[in-house]
């Protein structure tokens, strides 16, 4: 079966009509545009812009909900701004025995989705220091970031992984730093998109970057283990996931549920401070939060005046499921190896005719296969990569939204490209390479 | 029975040892307080500073939400940013038959909270011109939504309304606008604490001022349908709750299921933003959040960013007891009219006792019967009655807390006062009245 790409016109004026320029457009735009293109053209598109979790849950996580609600005790009482203990104290022993961490309960504070930890964590880290209001991204990294800085009034900067990787990266960093203007420093290691990860000496550097400028590392665990080159999924047993907990005094770390869990529905995350963020004081903070403890600050002028906590149905639903993978009744990757397994057979389709990875190389290692990965076809850029796959029946986003400096490449997420699909996409994208390597 | 007060000495101690100044102390530190003396002097206290509901909710809530997630079907799938469709349907179809206005269900926004909207409200409105920065709230008020404004960057500043109604407010509301730095005004009908209640005439003249000087009216609904002097229960009846969207073009209306259906628990409500709000640019806004839009910005700028929308379960249980009410199946008010039989026997046991209201005229009617009231004792300021009261077993917190100009008086709140305890409270207030006409 060989495929035949949608007819040009027809998409072309769908755009027009929508008034919408794919490589620039928001994921919810290329969705409509999307939709409309399908019904015209009476073509499936395969869908490689979202990021979102394409497995269902484990059942234990609605089956603890179920068991701790319907008895109707909890769902008129306020949870406690820092979470109930219940769920600290299993998210503590989770931290131990995944991340090799000792941290108290107290350090373990559930958050509406690992977005709002984003959210209060930037708050903190730009306003610790009045002349330090810029977050540095080390990117590409997940675009809803930088409008969370825009949206508290602060200013971004960024540095690209590409370029900066190892000593380079620390030496890359320390430079920036020392322009003392960088209040906190945020990261997602697996890197969405490129799936680079940050090894245990980069994460040690930066501690000590972040120890030397007095800024607030931020790590966003959105992938938690996804690294599939090591196992990190057996509680206790090292390999750990690697953190910038286990190097630096002062830190805000979050886990996300929505991949690793397949729990986004419930938007819950544990965000971890570390220790030493209750009893630190910065005085700056004390006109935002009425505080001057960096720890009180997150819970009391952070969780509390955003949301007053976090539903009480999506804690028990995540402690469930946190007891669950603590004691070994489900491993940790039991879902998301499915990615792993969808990256390594998309890729191989991408890199067989014709395309190339972008971020190509984890300092010298071959890339893990997880959630994400960046593809580019020779001679032609993002945008007009962006475009042209839409007339195979492709959507992805361009890199450069993803606050990327290269000028090449896409996004491609897996989760929604099941083994049913294949096929499909390898006939649309050997027809892709056919059509291109001609000109 | 007569009620002897706690040792002096005793309480004292126990202030000193722990650093804490009740009337200035926060609602956490007082319950640290008050859980130390009532150890310590083997008393319970009589507790009037939480303002959580001590009611059950109704189980069609729970029941509703484990119908909806016990297939395993939605926790692993995000939310919509906007709500799910269901619940947008339901609330506006509430919208209609309990404050009798028709908005779209794209008006109808579910929020982590009354909090998340209130927090999104007052970013946007703060936002939405460079030099109106200032929020401008009807006091007293609900503390947090101050930390609300820090948090933001933004600037508070406050009108009183013992001072300030009927025609006197709204000029006095004219004269502050005038200076055109205000870009949201917040107010909350029933007022927490002083339970007075914004009239038609009073919203209207709001209405056309925030029309006059371009400002957002962002109101408060947080004690939904609790002005007991009328029914507001009955679907499609009127009287209609009193609300701002029945006069003005641009609002947000905040309705908390917290109160009402005492849900505080799943931590959802409703914010109604005009359909108007849809349409209307505000360039400022750009910078921040992305969009021109009102209302794109509440959403993919607010909603998006802070918590990618509110948790599944959460927005099943809210859609079922919405559909309870406007089916009639659960009368609205069933639960809250507790609380209006609370205060009734409350402020009857204080005002016999030596005790005055505060906030005593609503426009000339005696003040309804709610979940707070204000109440001071001739001769003792603020500060004074807060930490006399704590020898009696009863703790409350100081007015000026919440902002008021009034520098006597506490807030009380009924709801962890239930029916056994008037007896105890009468006993106690009796006592300190003895004790203090004495003096």
């Amino acid at each position: 079966m060989s495929f035949e790409p949608i007819n040009k016109k027809l998409v072309d004026d769908i755009k027009e009509k929508l008034g919408i320029d794919p490589p620039n457009a928001s994921i919810r735009e290329m969705k409509k545009l999307v939709d409309d293109i399908e019904e015209k053209a009476g073509i499936r598109f395969l869908k490689m812009e979202f990021g979102i979790p394409g497995l269902k849950a484990s059942p234990l996580g609605v089956e603890g909900m179920v068991d701790k609600i319907k008895d109707n005790s909890f769902t008129h009482i306020y949870p406690p701004f820092d979470g109930i203990p219940e769920l600290k104290s299993e998210a503590a022993r989770f931290v131990k025995l995944f991340m090799g961490i000792d941290v108290p309960p107290s350090s373990c504070i559930p958050t509406v989705g690992a977005m709002q930890g984003c959210f209060i964590a930037i708050a903190i880290a730009g306003r610790s220091f009045s002349q330090k209001d810029t977050i540095l991204f080390l990117d590409p990294g997940f675009p809803v970031n930088k409008i969370q800085t825009r949206v508290l009034g602060l200013k971004s900067d960024s540095l690209d992984l590409y370029e900066n990787r190892g000593e380079k990266l620390l030496k890359s960093l320390d430079e920036r730093l020392s322009r003392n203007d960088v209040g906190g420093i945020l990261f997602s290691s697996p890197n969405n998109p490129s799936w680079v990860i940050l090894s245990e000496e980069e994460l040690k550097g930066i501690a000590d970057l972040c120890r030397k400028y007095d800024c607030l590392p931020i790590e966003d665990l959105a992938y938690f283990g996804m690294d599939f080159r090591r196992d990190y999924s057996l509680p206790g047993q090292e390999p750990f996931q690697p953190t910038i907990a286990r190097y630096a005094d002062l830190y805000i770390s979050i886990i996300s549920s929505s991949k690793v869990f397949s729990f986004a529905g419930e938007r819950i995350g544990i965000t971890v401070i570390s220790p030493k963020m209750y009893g630190t004081k910065r005085s700056n903070l004390k006109q935002y939060f009425n505080t001057q403890d960096l720890g009180h600050a997150f819970i009391h002028g952070g969780v509390y005046p955003t949301t007053s906590g976090v539903p009480q149905s999506s804690q028990w639903g995540l402690y469930s499921l946190l007891k669950a993978v603590n004691e070994s009744k489900i491993n940790l990757l039991s879902l998301a190896r499915e990615y792993q397994k969808r990256a390594k057979a998309m890729k191989k389709i991408f890199l067989d005719n014709g395309f190339y990875l972008v971020y190509n190389n984890d300092l010298g290692e071959p890339l893990a296969d997880g959630f994400y990965f960046t593809v580019a076809y020779p001679g032609l850029n993002s945008d007009e990569l962006v475009n042209e796959l839409l007339y195979y029946g492709i959507s992805a986003i361009s890199l450069k939204i993803t606050g990327s400096s290269r000028k090449d490449g896409i996004r491609a997420c897996v989760s929604l490209i099941d083994e049913t699909m294949f096929d499909d996409l390898g006939q649309r994208v050997k027809k892709f390479n056919l059509d291109h390597n001609k000109k």
